[in-house]
């Protein structure tokens, strides 16, 4: 990696365990092995150097779960595969952990791809929940925007359990409870089949 | 209020709003129009102020939690009145928020309440839907301790979803999600008694 790249992924890392305040510019040149003149020779600061890192986080994030959600499969098949992915769960969502850093969301553009982020997740579960209600794989009466939302929910809030006990079972345990919940939603004939 | 009161409710506002890192015992004082001398005549240091600050938040979450828990009526009636309580949801729950907090959760003492009060919502909610279950009103196959998790995952990443919006609607969307999948796990004769 290169020095720019270096100074990203130590800023991603930073943010993701020590929040903005917690990230000063000299933990950032230590972590990375750059010096200040070379951090200001590619960044304006910490503020365009938190920007790219950000978008960054937040565009991985994105392709990681389109990954999932568009293997092949029920609808159902595809939540399931999105949800059991591996995580380090008990470091937390770094995309969600920024929502608590009261830096970044009074600051517009580094609260953009957060908002964004959480916004599209949401969207795209709604798609596939959609998908699954037009195959008959899934009760038409299920709401798609209320169950993605409540889906959405579960993984953000599950990090937050799971740090709070200092071990991933709670987080295991919700995703457990909304999938079986989700799966007595499929109409008998594709419970059956399942 | 007197001072010892306005130091503690100051440093409650205080971690919810900024932090363990971002809570100064100056800003402490200051809020509470306390002098320096008499915040050290009270409490050891910020350590002592902020274990009594999160003993007290933890407390009245639980407090809160259990007022509408208990109230008469069905499991899902129970649960339904905790989720749709009045919350002040933007500023999300000032107890998972502090699992966020790193100076927070490397910090035993300061994480005890943490993990205690959220370990206890979810083992009061187990209990809840296993009294449903016991009454007919729910599912037998549905599974307590998981759904239950589900449920307080929902309530803390419904916060993180609307502070990423800056609006209350993902956490109200969330909040329907799972009560629409729990209430059709209601076995067919009490959902057509509801």
């Amino acid at each position: 990696m290169n020095t720019e790249e270096r100074l990203i992924e130590s800023t991603r890392a930073l943010l993701w365990e020590r929040g903005y305040l917690g990230t000063s510019p000299k933990a950032i040149q230590q972590r990375a092995g750059a010096g200040q003149g070379s951090m200001y020779h590619h960044f304006a600061g910490k503020h365009g150097l938190a920007l790219t890192a950000i978008r960054r986080t937040a565009e991985e994030l994105q392709a990681v779960a389109e990954a999932r959600l568009s293997v092949p499969g029920t609808a159902l098949e595809r939540i399931t595969a999105y949800l059991r992915r591996e995580r380090d769960v008990l470091k937390g969502c770094p995309v969600g952990r920024l929502t608590q850093d009261p830096d970044v969301m009074a600051d517009p553009a580094l609260r953009a791809p957060v908002e964004d982020t959480l916004a599209w997740l949401r969207t795209r579960l709604a798609q596939v929940l959609d998908e699954g209600r037009a195959a008959g794989e899934l009760d038409r009466r299920l709401d798609p925007p209320a169950t993605a939302a409540a889906i959405v929910a579960v993984l953000q809030g599950g990090y937050v359990l799971a740090r709070a006990s200092g071990t991933t079972d709670p987080f295991d345990q919700a995703v457990s409870g909304v999938l079986a919940l989700l799966a007595a939603h499929a109409p008998e004939t594709a419970r059956q089949r399942a």
